[in-house]
């Protein structure tokens, strides 16, 4: 539908939690505690953890690595659908019910809600990944579900829509779950990492940087004042600012509830 | 909402498979074929097959039996919920949704469409395995959902509304939902098992019983006729009748289309 007819007044909140939160019970369950409260509809995306790693080790499946990027061959799909859609997502689900918060779980595939293209196999066949099929994600589906009262939680899993499921960027999947919500909801992207935003000096705490527009963060990128692996996530993040994200809120998922970090607009 | 005032003019099918569909995939695959071709809505049950036992031992995680019955502690409901609610039901969703059916898999916590009760630890203590709360099933989500033209796909996973999932028997969850959403349609519940239904004679395959009433059932226990394994499927099918489901036909998964099987009524 036009984006101009859609009524926007409703507020959607996408918090992305990365497996750093995911592998700390006690981190976790301060998370969900926080998350319950955050006011308003809301989504949440959750990586994966050491987990998979973990059991691929004990059960002497091989990590496959090319280029310093994790192959995901048919044994590996399985076991991170396994940890990823099945334990840790419906752990996550169970413990928000637990708190009263009407959790339901999803991967890409449920519901047909996150079609995905599984990566060409040239120049490096990566296997079994995929990157969100763009302007597919079902954004009515989600908002069925959040505007009668549930809290869809995803896993980074997909599916290519001829019946192979497909391992999946989390951050991605925040970035595609809030860009097609932009279209029904005012929408901010929080992405929770383990520092408290984005940084001037990466080796000063109090150096935070609270709001970055896209033309300064084209200056910040110049100078060099922004770099390494704060780039690619940065990139996606204006990338929903593009794609129609109000906010996209740079932070550590201690600061959920006041929101303390970096600003993106 | 009191019973006599529901339209039941619409049909439900909750469909249950077993371990032994869910172990062979060309068996899999030719039954979602079917499943998928069976008319008006529906909603599917699976069980869980070998996969988690054998990967319990491969990852040495001893199995302790008590009584015959196997012990859920908490490095077997990590495995079972990895293997039922992740590999398995997200599998199984790609694959319905390669044909064009939207389905969306739940386990019991999901939308807390199945909130159940614990067993007791007294006398004995089965550790993390609970059977459905009476009367709390959320038919409503699930006639949300089907109603929405979705196909819930439900794995044996539930939850105690306190935080930790559940091992749940599959029959069971499929006599739950069938009863639950008896209220709201007009439902029949196939149990899809490795023979064409209930047998006169266990070791004559065309010695097949076509329809049981309630009174023919108790006939035929006193007579030693119906008896062993086969008494708690039918006491749970039974059950289901009392419960307001219309139908339960036990009939061999290949025959879901021709419903080639025993009627019980």
């Amino acid at each position: 539908m036009p984006k101009s007819f859609v009524n926007k007044a409703a507020q959607l909140s996408v918090v992305k939690i990365g497996g750093n939160i995911v592998d700390n019970p006690d981190a976790l369950e301060s998370f969900l505690d926080d998350f319950h409260q955050l006011e308003g509809q809301k989504v949440l995306v959750h990586g994966g953890g050491v987990m998979a790693s973990k059991m691929a080790e004990q059960l002497g499946i091989e990590t496959k690595m090319i280029r310093g990027r994790r192959v995901t061959d048919g044994d590996t799909l399985r076991l991170v659908t396994m940890v990823y859609a099945g334990w840790i997502n419906k752990s996550i689900v169970a413990s928000l019910q637990k708190r009263g918060c009407n959790a339901i779980g999803l991967s890409g595939a449920d519901g047909n809600v996150i079609p995905s293209i599984r990566r060409s196999p040239e120049p490096i066949d990566f296997g079994y990944v995929g990157d969100p099929d763009p302007g597919k994600t079902n954004a009515t589906f989600i908002a069925r579900l959040v505007d009668g009262g549930a809290v869809p939680v995803f896993c980074a899993i997909t599916h290519d829509e001829k019946g192979s499921l497909l391992n999946t960027n989390a951050d991605t999947i925040a970035n595609t779950v809030a860009t097609a919500c932009s279209k029904l909801y005012r929408t901010t992207l929080y992405y929770c990492f383990e520092k408290e935003g984005v940084l001037g000096d990466v080796n000063d705490p109090n150096s935070l940087i609270p709001v970055i527009t896209q033309g300064e963060y084209e200056e910040y990128k110049q100078s060099g004042i922004i770099a390494g692996g704060m780039l690619p996530k940065l990139d996606n993040a204006f990338r929903a600012i593009e794609g129609g994200v109000s906010e996209v809120v740079v932070l550590h998922a201690k600061n959920l509830l006041n929101g303390k970090g970096t600003i993106l607009r």
